[in-house]
């Protein structure tokens, strides 16, 4: 990205932080002060980037791609919150999660507000469409959230079950703002579905990428190393491992899960080159990705982006 | 009410039943499990008793009281699932409570996923004026419970404060609905604000009445007895009784609401007449009532309304 693009993206990042405070404000202080903590506090803004680059590429007015980029945030902080209580996470971002912080009956309304406060978003964008497909994607992030729970520690598990719960707790959101741009800018039904599969393959990449940073050190991700492990999630690794396991050998991984050696687990995922196949997974992810992008995007733009997808999506 | 009233009101409390099913359906089987629970076992349907009998006499057309009622009850609905994680209730209605049955996690997501189909619902009323005024309800329910907790177990709570957090948790819903009903039929502002000071009053005697069951037999109300003082919340005869105690008096009711020596606190409520006068607060929260339901509904209907009114205000 060239110095005045990065200028322009880093300007755009601040005016959807301004947003999403304006938005948050509540009259209780206590609430305030949560949100203080929250927005000073917000990770890499990744939803905030695509609306960015892709909704300035495809014609979308800044103050219109300012709107979403911030109702889109604030979806899915608002997830995390509870998703933090549920997934009895301490740290988030290399700091105390909210749950920790205030306790678990205030992260609860806590959340609750904020999803308030997003729907009163959606509603002041006065786009039926849009705050429908927003919605439509909230729902689908409690579902999959819902659905994890119930499958983990479940070991039965294949890849297409873990398609399906990554597919609503992660892509979702993102091929949801993709086609709210595509809405926005009146794309014909053709353009929205390409926009949808872009952010679903995009989604997807991004998913697995976590997925394999849960082996990477807490310096690195921000986050515990083998978090998901513990709590039982079952990630794209692992269940790489299981599918190329017997019986027998499926049994003993899931009594080293149990057992917390993580380790052991990981030195197997090494030994049986299932790191490499979930990165393959996450290549085609990729390539699928670049692809649709390459129908959207102008020639000369799109080295940026595939530098942007690289970055974002192979950490 | 006659007998073809009590009919059409029965008719149409089935009608927002149905429209509540068809919202909150779901792709995933095991969310809807919970739907079926707990739409078996939703209680009176006050805040629908409330749009059908005053907005049928302000003139609105009843598919709009249904989505209307049915907005409303599952805002109500959505706000209870988290309470009652909040309150550790066990029971509500004499059945268990979702986080008692399905566990905490799964409770915190079902709530989320009942706000969300709500807001969905609201977004298709195609009102925005309705859908931000009963998203502002919302706010304000989470924030009415977010002050409850922060005044918990306070021993400096007054009855100013106590005002302030029923008037959010509770009262707001009350006059967010009837200013709905106004705002459909496109009254003025003048008489949008007298629904609003309907509701505000329908609601504190409400909420006084549901406190001054906390000291009756769970026969009777369907919830524990001294549940509301078991978790720390102070109803107002409680607070009266503080009022009219001094300091080592209030130290002293302090120590046995700790102790759990409820009947003891309870003695005192009798002796020092607190009871009645929180009958005497509720009394003029429904003459309050009253008097501004004059202003709306045809004289031939008044005693219909008082009636209702005298039944859902005096357990």
């Amino acid at each position: 990205m060239s110095n005045i693009e990065e200028q322009n993206l880093t300007e755009f990042l601040l005016e959807v932080k301004a947003k999403m405070a304006n938005i948050t404000l509540s009259e209780n202080e206590a609430i305030n002060e949560i949100t203080s903590y929250i927005l000073s506090n917000t990770g890499k803004f990744i939803r905030s980037k695509i609306i960015f680059l892709y909704g300035s590429e495809i014609g979308v007015k800044k103050p219109k791609l300012i709107e979403l980029a911030s109702a889109a945030e604030l979806i899915h902080l608002s997830t995390l919150v509870h998703d933090d209580i549920i997934d009895e996470a301490d740290i988030r971002r290399n700091k105390p999660t909210v749950v920790n912080k205030w306790g678990i009956k205030k992260a609860i309304l806590y959340g609750d507000f904020l999803y308030t406060k997003t729907f009163q978003a959606l509603n002041s964008l006065e786009n039926i469409a849009i705050s429908n497909e927003l919605i439509k994607c909230a729902e689908n992030l409690i579902d999959g959230e819902f659905n994890q729970i119930e499958i983990r520690n479940n070991n039965t598990v294949c890849i297409e079950q873990y398609y399906d719960v990554i597919e609503k707790k992660t892509a979702v959101l993102f091929s949801g703002i993709l086609k709210c741009i595509g809405i926005e800018k009146k794309l014909d039904t053709h353009d929205l579905e390409l926009l949808k599969q872009l952010g679903l393959s995009f989604g997807r990449a991004f998913q697995i990428n976590d997925d394999l940073s849960d082996f990477n050190t807490s310096e690195i991700t921000g986050k515990a190393e083998f978090k998901d492990l513990s709590e039982g999630k079952l990630t794209l690794p692992v269940i790489l491992l299981f599918e190329d396991s017997n019986s027998n050998q499926q049994d003993q991984i899931f009594s080293l899960i149990q057992s917390g050696e993580y380790e052991t687990i990981k030195k197997k995922i090494i030994d049986s080159d299932c790191f490499k196949k979930a990165r393959i997974e996450r290549e085609k992810a990729i390539s699928n990705c670049i692809e649709y992008t390459e129908r959207f995007i102008k020639l000369d733009k799109l080295d940026n982006l595939r530098v942007f997808l690289k970055e974002t999506l192979v950490a």
